[in-house]
This record gives structure tokens, C-alpha cells and sequence, in this order.
């Protein structure tokens, strides 16, 4: 299997990426370290958003930075991207969901999850980074 | 789309998945908070190994508690799981790195990327959670 070389992605990049795919991983601090976990999403305008219920993931958030990760990776070729936000979460008042929701294009996080989801959490970027493993011609290894 | 009960999962079936699967992703903090790539890892007995180069993660991580999340999600029927370690890393001595690969059954974390890894790093597990959005025969909505 060829090794291939790491590309950066630009930030259009990035976000036409979070476009196209509904789930994530939210990346967060409590009190045993940092933590993930999948959740479904949409992209607002270059805000993510979902769905979740009252927890100690949402108290985590409410006190540290955040971050959100997605990736497409095809384990048999070794390639793929990912996609990084670093950021800031709030949650969304009832009063501003609409206009909220009016930017997504598309899908609309339902939910997978039986259970009553009371809380829209928007998380707004600082740094968007992304990198693909992509082809190259010449093989190159080390 | 029926929406699915979550189901925790015991530390044995976490650690079973964890043996099927060669990508996951690293979740760390550094001076921006948290964050996470995907890396490709071997499970050896019940640690998480990885191979990486010197960098600002590699610092990170010598500095901070550390978690690996692992899922695996089937978006059209919005199903899977996800396991989630938090524990500690250490990067592995060379003397002991035999010992350490003995343990692996199977694939060995030969980096995707271009490039020198020198630094095999462990992550030993402090607690091991996993949970599986199941199917549920009655539907019950909220």
C-alpha cells in the first residue's frame, strides 16, 4: 500500500465538506479530559448545529471550548479527509431557532436517539482546519 | 426513520469492537482546547497503539490526560456504536516495543501518511465506555 502525502484544506474546503456529510464527533472537556462523541448535525451558514438533552456533556460545554471533528476515511485505499472546528458552543433561545434554521440547507437534525432532545447547541468556529490524504504520482518513501 | 434506544455497552464488547476497527480518532487539549484526529491504531492487549512524528500533538499529549473514540455509524439507518477510551499515553521505549507489538493480534499501525513516525505512542485506558443505538421493536415516539 502506497503512503500518501497530507494536503491542507482551505477553509471553503472545510465547510463544503461539513455540508455534505450529517454526522460529527463533538469534541469536549469535563472533569476526567477531554472526550468525544457522535452526534448528528446540520451546518448553519458556518454554524454547527444539533440537537441534544440536559447532561454532563452539555454542562461540559457550557464551561470549556469545544471542537467538532468529521472525517470520511476508506480504510481499504488509505485515503480520506477530516475536517476540525475549534470553537465556541451556545445554546440557541427558542426565539432565534428560526432564523437559525433558515440558513440550513437541507437536512435538519432529528434526533437518531429516542427521547426528548430539548436543546439546540449551536457551535461557531475560531479555526476551521482540515487535511486529506491524498495520491500522489511519484512514490516517494521513507 | 424510527428513532432508536441507546444501549450501553459492557467493557469486553467495547474492547471486542475495538479490535475490529484500525482508524480512530485521537482527542486531546492543547492551548486551544480540545481537539481530534483520525489516526490508524492497533489494539494491543488493552491499550490503543498509535505511531506518530514530533509536533504540537505529540506535546500535547505529554502534557494532558488523553481519550480515543472509535465508532462506527450507518447514517441510512441512522444506527451504531461508538466506544469512547479516556485514560493516559506514553510514548513507547524502543526496548519495550517488541513486548508491546507481541501483544497486537493481526495489523500492525503502519502510518497512511508520508513521512517519519518514530514515536509510537500508548494510550492505557483509565475507563472504557461504548454505546449502540439499537433497534426496538415498539416504536415509541417523544
Amino acid at each position: 500500500m502506497p503512503r500518501r502525502s497530507l494536503e491542507e484544506l482551505s477553509s471553503d474546503e472545510c465547510f463544503a465538506l461539513l455540508g455534505q456529510e450529517t454526522v460529527g464527533r463533538l469534541v469536549y472537556v469535563d472533569d476526567l479530559g477531554p472526550a468525544a462523541v457522535p452526534v448528528n448535525y446540520a451546518l448553519a451558514g458556518q454554524g454547527i448545529v444539533f440537537r441534544s438533552e440536559e447532561g454532563s456533556k452539555i454542562s461540559a460545554l457550557r464551561e470549556h471550548d469545544v471542537a467538532f471533528e468529521v472525517d470520511r476515511i476508506d480504510e481499504a485505499s488509505h485515503s480520506g479527509w477530516s475536517v476540525l472546528v475549534r470553537g465556541t458552543s451556545e445554546e440557541v433561545e427558542f426565539e432565534h431557532l428560526h432564523e437559525l434554521l433558515s440558513r440550513v440547507t437541507g437536512y435538519v437534525p432529528l434526533p437518531w436517539k429516542k427521547g426528548i432532545h430539548r436543546i439546540w447547541v449551536v457551535i461557531t468556529a475560531k479555526t476551521v482546519t482540515g487535511r486529506r490524504l491524498a495520491d500522489f504520482a511519484d512514490e516517494d518513501f521513507f
